[in-house]
């Protein structure tokens, strides 16, 4: 395990691209002949929403790519991997400036969500927009030329777009204002956590890995393994299991736990424990869920938590952490350890057991 | 000059091409196994805020590739162009919607705006991503495999975040509910309206029938053309005249003739009438246009007028557009007839012809 020193110190030096990348967009928008209050602009609407998360995304493309290659980076392959880690953070920033707007969330990351921040308001729809146009200033700047770079450009059209579709399923199953349980389902709820979280947070980094390690997309003979399917396929049920977590978090973690104050039940949100309670509940309890999920009110948030102690949602949760480790660990250990045809990098299983020793019987 | 049946014929054509693309796009959510409703909601979604424009855009695309290559398309051809020009309005329609919010407007093309319809709201953020998002999808199923398609996501790109440059200058410079004329100049009005408008408008369209037509990005040798500047630097202007045209339409024109009431006063608009009258207004003028300009009060709009009477907006608008026609005219006669490699298309003048043919002297 990396010590805390350690860790700090990959943190700063995969910072240090993030003000190098900014610095690019920034000249970029100067060559262009931007005004200097637009530049300024466009550099706060950056600072404020890129760099100031976990950065698990964006490190994890660096992480990946030094374990499939089996050895630490040189300055210009680290330099490439972060770029790659720091478009995944444009990426989550795009999607979280724009669904803050439509979830009319009101902070993020102990600050106010940025469409609340002072002279911004509406103008954060563009600045979404433009947060993920940066992502592809700085694909082209840094790949434009490899023969993989058309493969990163799908890669990212691909995710986004199926994240899209998540939000797109979210939004019409669970809208903040009209509360319809007989829309949410254990089902619907997987749906929307593959598409709009896992495909991103976790299949993303690791394909950016592989695409930057050589690892064809296009399988060479019909009997090669399909390496993008294999990691997909681990990649996934992970993902699942994260947003899992985070649901539950959300209702069983204390404040100084997870750094927020839990809204699910508040905000009707297609969480998995309301689904879990939905599949156990009696006739009574379900009425009492109908009732009183998504009101915003702390009366009725008590007496649907009433509802999740009695169908017993923590226990369920237990039950399900155990066996979703140990589905996991079994699909990881059934990846075949292949290398790719340079000879260069190999699809190594510790990529996929570090995700989940960091995600493991995590309470943040 | 096509006669009107040749034009609906035209449109006809063109628009079968929509229900394909979009069909084709619901099918992929249906792959993807997406609940009905979602799939229902996307299918309205696109059919509100697509098709129902002028379409000069996609259209441009169809007949520029025809100009360029001097014969019909064939069918394989035709779909081809097509596409790529409905990907030009899907684009189109991802900024329509999001601007629409982002200027709180109320209709659009004679219909309320899309996030004001009944059960969108910001929903719409999230389906102008999927309208953007779906330039990819319809780009990567038609075009995947040809030696440009990679040239056509870079046009995308570089085009799309140039728009969302232009319209963050607009934004700051412009607030709707922050009246500072000091930030305004007729630098400025060009800035946004070539960032804005022209690039997506007018170069977008003609550089993808380029891009189709086989003609290289690269330059084959130092003396070679740079086809796409040559381009670029006639359908700049063109796209700045139009632009005029339009502000000056808003004030001008009666309802009519624009198929609206222009409101470019009341909300603040960086407008070529204001940014005129400013540059040749006294000081007692300028005083009445500050106290005025961008308040929701049609006596204030009228004093505005007022001024532009006084300081003979109308009289500069003549002088304008006559002196951009035969500005344009000349950069268009001075545009090489050079072939591509392959000698399959020529960089024709007509197709430049054919747009200022469209907008000269337009009242609507």
């Amino acid at each position: 395990m990396a010590s805390a020193k350690d860790k700090a110190a990959a943190r700063k030096r995969f910072e240090d691209v993030y003000t190098a990348v900014r610095d690019q967009l920034l000249s970029q928008f100067e060559e262009h002949g931007m005004p200097g209050e637009a530049i300024e602009y466009y550099r706060r609407s950056m600072d404020y929403n890129v760099p100031g998360g976990k950065l698990n995304r964006g490190l994890s493309v660096v992480d990946s790519v030094a374990i499939f290659k089996g050895r630490e980076l040189n300055e210009e392959e680290y330099t490439k991997a972060a770029v790659l880690g720091w478009a995944v953070e444009f990426l989550q920033a795009y999607f979280l400036v724009s669904d803050d707007m439509m979830d009319s969330s009101i902070t993020r990351r102990g600050q106010p969500c940025w469409y609340r921040v002072e002279g911004v308001g509406l103008i954060a729809i563009n600045d979404s927009l433009l947060l993920e146009g940066a992502i592809y200033q700085m694909v082209r700047k840094h790949f434009k030329g490899e023969a993989y770079y058309v493969d990163l450009l799908d890669l990212f059209h691909e995710v986004s777009y199926k994240t899209e579709m998540g939000q797109l399923v979210d939004l019409i199953t669970a809208p903040e204002d009209k509360v319809d349980l007989s829309k949410f389902s254990l089902e619907r709820h997987k749906l929307i956590v593959i598409y709009k979280t896992a495909i991103y947070s976790f299949y993303l980094p690791v394909a950016l890995a592989m695409l930057v390690c050589g690892f064809p997309v296009e399988k060479a003979s019909p009997t090669a393994p399909d390496y993008y399917k294999l990691a997909l396929d681990v990649l996934v049920p992970l993902g699942e299991y994260f947003q899992i977590q985070d649901d539950y978090l959300d209702y069983a973690g204390t404040p100084e736990q997870i750094g927020k104050i839990g809204t699910d039940i508040l905000d009707n949100k297609c969480s998995w424990c309301i689904n879990t309670a939905l599949a156990l509940a009696t006739p009574e309890q379900r009425a009492v869920l109908d009732a009183n999920y998504g009101r915003k009110d702390a009366d009725a948030e008590r007496k649907v938590k009433e509802i999740f102690k009695a169908v017993d949602v923590d226990g369920h949760y237990q039950e399900y952490e155990e066996s979703a480790y140990q589905r996991i660990n079994a699909l990881i250990e059934k990846v075949p350890e292949v290398q790719n045809a340079a000879g260069d990098a190999v699809l190594r299983r510790d990529v996929f057991r570090k995700f989940v020793e960091k995600i493991y019987k995590r309470t943040k």
